[in-house]
């Protein structure tokens, strides 16, 4: 095994950092990092904003559903779907675009874009010995934190992602069997996939149980469906369009 | 710089590989560190197909576009969005969870699981000195790569990855300068942005100067009018509604 799917295996998310900024120079091989990851017939659909201000800071990690390593890391990134730059590109040479735009299509562009560049950005961080955070709670409140971002159209905020020096260690929570995630040439049957899951629910509760003295022993099936019960984020759909995509 | 930083800055897409498949270790260190990716809330809403099968991967590379590198790898893996598995988790719990699934919020949250997954894969493949290509084509008429890939409902193939030992070696083209998609507290003004792309397009126009011997100097705001000004894929939403999700 090479060093860095050592880094890839050994990740575990980081909710509590030391009081330390990133440097200029680390700051940089983590945006860079993530600029090199593959991107869509070159399009580049994303920006990264890079959050310092405390006040900011604080009110992002308000709007996140108060989670203090929003507010204490050593810096919080935003990763954005962003074709707001070719509007601009197509004004420059006298063209209009807002019709692929507005497509399905190019806002999975944009989302998958920014989602392979971010990954890129965890990975560099985490070379560096940094640890990282994916923030979905910016999503809570997506209209408040575009605001305070003052993102045009064609703009989502997708994810922040909370970097630093680590303050803690945590464990790694087993992930699905590999058997139960990857198959060969087509998807499994439903009793196939049902099978897996009562094996993976064994894992899980026993982790559960081990870690607190038997306190807690819920499976992944009950966990799943307890947060799928409710439809979260409703307004997601009316802020996307809102800014001009997924119409068509 | 350290080693695995260095793996994400040398990338570059690999469109013609030697006829090596990658051993079934190579597989296994590809998704178990895709596997090891962050995940919103432990939701892991992906599924990751293997394809052998050489008339298989000769249908999706007619179905991509006829890119014979779909056809021609050591592997080819079709990263996909799933909550398949999560309405079978919610059946074994006696549950119904399709409110959720048919927000646009859900269908996110897949997308993004399955591309960070997708760029752990991507780096470890690098790793081990592969070589990787994303393949947006499968998208070219999913409803059909769908179908032979037996995709039940809740799963959209998002895009390919072909992967194998490189027979070529490729420029890295020049990406945005990182003062064009990296920017500190808020989003930058369009005439900075304009600037920005101005600056870029004389890179990109020098870059493909020199490598043509002057055949071609277009512009990154050229390509991508020309690449936007048509609206492709049009049947996205359609498909991806069918499929259960982004309803409401």
């Amino acid at each position: 095994m090479n060093q860095t799917i050592e880094t890839l295996l050994n990740h575990r998310s980081i909710r509590k950092f030391k009081d330390e900024p990133l440097t200029d120079e680390q700051i940089s091989y983590i945006v860079q990092s993530a600029q090199l990851a593959s991107t869509s017939s070159f399009i580049q659909a994303y920006t990264i904003l890079g959050i310092k201000n405390p006040e900011t800071k604080a009110k992002l990690a308000q709007l996140a559903g108060n989670q203090p390593y929003v507010e204490k890391n050593g810096h919080f990134f935003i990763f954005c779907a962003d074709l707001h730059r070719h509007t601009i590109a197509s004004g420059m040479e006298g063209k209009q675009i807002n019709a692929a735009l507005e497509t399905t299509e190019k806002f999975m562009v944009a989302a998958i874009d920014a989602s392979l560049a971010a990954q890129n950005a965890a990975i560099a961080a985490e070379s560096m010995k940094l640890g990282i955070c994916y923030i979905g709670g910016i999503r809570n409140d997506i209209e408040k934190v575009s605001e305070l971002l003052q993102l045009p159209d064609y703009v989502v905020p997708l994810f922040g992602m909370a970097v630093g020096v680590p303050d803690t260690s945590t464990d790694q929570k087993p992930r699905l069997p590999m058997g139960n995630v990857y198959f060969e040439e087509t998807y499994p049957s439903d009793k196939e996939v049902e099978k897996g899951l009562s094996i993976y629910n064994n894992i899980i509760s026993d982790y559960y149980n081990k870690r607190t003295g038997g306190e807690r022993s819920d499976t992944w099936t009950e966990q799943m469906t307890r947060m799928l019960s409710k439809a979260g984020r409703k307004e997601m759909k009316d802020f996307i369009q809102k800014k001009g995509f997924l119409k068509t």
